[in-house]
């Protein structure tokens, strides 16, 4: 077999068959496949696309490129709730303790934040202490005593992916459904979760800027799950405005754990009660979404999901003073508010302004290098929907920086006004299973 | 200026700019821009071509990657005539010498063969002492003193083609229309000539295997030559046989001697009077293109022709004796009769597979390290629209192998027929201009 080959015959439209393309992929992970070789044949990728069955022989295959996770000694179904990646988006650490507290077991490989949207690991290391990297033993034990489970992707999972998608972004082909749908999903299926709830988030401040392409997208990795047999589903979630008010991470985490008091921002209470419905579900805790929504409901409301919260912090390590005690976070030095110049109706809050904000104020790194400022970032007190007057204030800006005037400017052109009355759509526009 | 952005653009199918084709062209020759960008942006221009500017912009890039000649000093037109590689083409061996036997100028960087494609440098060196490297000086002053030079390329000339044209044939990124124009054309004018008739061949022994691709690629050609200003022209010959009758190094040189002598095979002979007629005028010799005819029909007839041959090879260190007696050229140790096994009338001689057999009998190389033999080769005995019957010859196979019974009976097979008489059409089916 012979790479050059594959490169065309996939540039000529025909569908390789498994075995071509695990000779890509274990060649190019094992050195054997140059980059230059890789490249054309994902460029050719982009513009010829995959078939259903291409997309899961080469996400099997980059799973199968490295270490797999092997759950099954937990002898029951364990979910993974996956993000495509928001602005504000600190879900998963009010849905994991929230669905583990009613018995289900979740377990996530989760990665660091880049450019705009902050991650679930930079946002956990807020609370001192917090380790996010376990070994597989630590992580099963901790998957069966507590139910919760959340750590880092180590370099020996899906090393494939790694390497293509370093490969990928410079050199224009990530815009492909089929290529974004494996990477996603083979990193998902190689750290052992048999259920995965996929959150795909469109809009501006996310990967996927039209609900359409989110949900082309969403359908691919649904129908990955379902050549490899797991149970995998989608939610596709509006990113028109940042999740919540928080966007920085121990402000995201304080945000969280007010959620779990019963004090969240609307849409993240919402999209959190049907995330975590689905998740229930697929753990075979409840039978229909609306039995998932009052046991959701209730356990925001027993204070059980805080527990748990609480519970996990303290088993990877974290001082989980910090959750019964929020006001032991450190502050930034300067809270700064954002005041209107104009009046009317919060139309949209552009997420990508947002999130180049908070990272411009030291919430987040441009480069992977970078260390980032935990105390740093934009606090909403508008949110889409909302009637605003000159002056009010719109947001907080939370930062240790000095002479950021032009990125408080930035956060306040991210709010866009109409005279009119409007009515909010909810969170989640779709659920693909 | 990103690499990345420029890979993008393409991809999306907008038109980019000089500067940014300049910038992809100049940073690969200088290993700025890395292997791995190269062979994505060649595989989006696969997928999304180039306009006519583009093709231009990046021939001139590629042309000024390295050196150039200036063959102004020469105060006339030169003209170069190229061949797309068939198999047989001795053409520029007698169009030279006929051409410049009548006041023009004829300059030509050529190249090696490859697989089933003969050389004229391996031709020429077939000749006793026959230098093929000139210097720059040295080859003007044989233009201006002989006006025939036929050398080759160095590496100096278009070094950017050579890197991209290396790494295009390992990402299946060959068979684009504006790369493989512009690879041509931008190392023709580098190598100086002011004027360039091109011969593009199709059929089973040509890079293009049908009419419509090598006409879309003539037209980009010539396109180039109209955006950089220089008298391009082509025509559209067909290589769905051999040219003439022999095919292997020295055999050929012997049937160009015998074609300058009046005695070629009709379709070669017909071949070198149009491409002659051509070239006459664009170096302005003649008015018409029957004019030129009866010129070089008459460069033939007077033996005018056959003297600047010899002329031209002393120049460049060859043994003229051999051109005046061509049985100097030693002969293989074996010349096997290929007999038909069948009767009918010839519909087709497979190009591609007598090539392969010429190649494996000696006389060609299948990677650029092997030597050849110079007295190796095919010499036909009949050609398309022959009668044949059985038992009689259909070729000589020349060589100094053993047990090459396999080479001889693909020779055999190489021959198609069918039991209808058949009219054989003119070897050139278009000029393009």
């Amino acid at each position: 077999m012979r790479m050059v080959d594959i490169i065309a015959k996939k540039r000529d439209g025909h569908e390789l068959t498994k075995e071509e393309i695990s000779f890509f992929v274990q060649g190019y992970a094992d050195n054997k496949i140059p980059d230059y070789q890789a490249s054309a044949f994902t460029m050719a990728v982009l513009f010829r696309g995959m078939t259903k069955k291409e997309t899961g022989y080469l996400t099997d295959a980059m799973m199968h490129s490295g270490e797999t996770v092997d759950l099954s000694v937990l002898g029951s179904v364990v979910v993974d709730k996956h993000s495509t990646g928001g602005v504000g988006d600190k879900t998963s650490l009010v849905v994991g303790p929230l669905v583990a507290s009613c018995g289900a077991k979740v377990a996530k490989m989760s990665g660091r934040g880049l450019g705009h949207t902050g991650g679930t690991l930079d946002k956990m290391e807020s609370i001192p202490g917090m380790r996010i990297f376990l070994t597989q033993e630590e992580f099963i034990n901790q998957l069966r005593n507590v139910g919760l489970a959340i750590i880092g992707q180590t370099a020996e999972i899906d090393p494939a992916d790694k390497k293509l998608y370093a490969l990928r972004d410079v050199t224009a082909t990530v815009e492909s459904i089929p290529l974004i749908a494996s990477s996603i999903m083979s990193k998902k299926l190689a750290s052992g979760s048999n259920a995965i709830l996929l959150d795909v988030k469109f809009g501006s401040g996310a990967f996927m800027k039209t609900f359409d392409d989110a949900k082309t997208l969403a359908k691919a990795m649904v129908e990955i799950g379902d050549e490899l047999h797991r149970d995998t589903r989608a939610i596709l979630t509006d990113m028109d405005q940042p999740l919540g008010f928080a966007v920085g991470n121990s402000l995201e985490v304080k945000e969280a754990i007010d959620t779990l008091n019963g004090h969240g921002p609307k849409d993240f209470i919402e999209l959190c009660i049907q995330a975590g419905s689905i998740m229930l579900e697929q753990a075979g805790i409840v039978k229909t979404l609306e039995e998932g929504r009052k046991k959701i409901e209730g356990q925001i409301a027993n204070g059980e999901g805080l527990k748990k919260l609480a519970e996990f912090v303290a088993a990877q390590g974290g001082d989980a003073s910090y959750i019964t005690d929020p006001s032991k976070f450190p502050l930034a030095a300067h809270q700064v508010e954002i005041k209107a110049n104009k009046a009317g109706y919060i139309r949209r809050i552009d997420s990508l302004s947002i999130g180049i904000s908070a990272m411009k104020l030291g919430a987040g790194r441009e480069t992977m290098e970078e260390a980032i400022d935990m105390a740093a970032g934009v606090v909403l007190r508008k949110k889409v929907g909302d009637r605003v007057e000159v002056g009010d204030v719109l947001a907080v800006a939370h930062t240790n920086k000095e002479n950021v005037e032009d990125v408080y400017k930035d956060i306040h052109d991210a709010f866009e006004f109409q005279d009119e009355y409007l009515e909010v759509p909810n969170i989640v526009h779709a659920y693909i299973h």
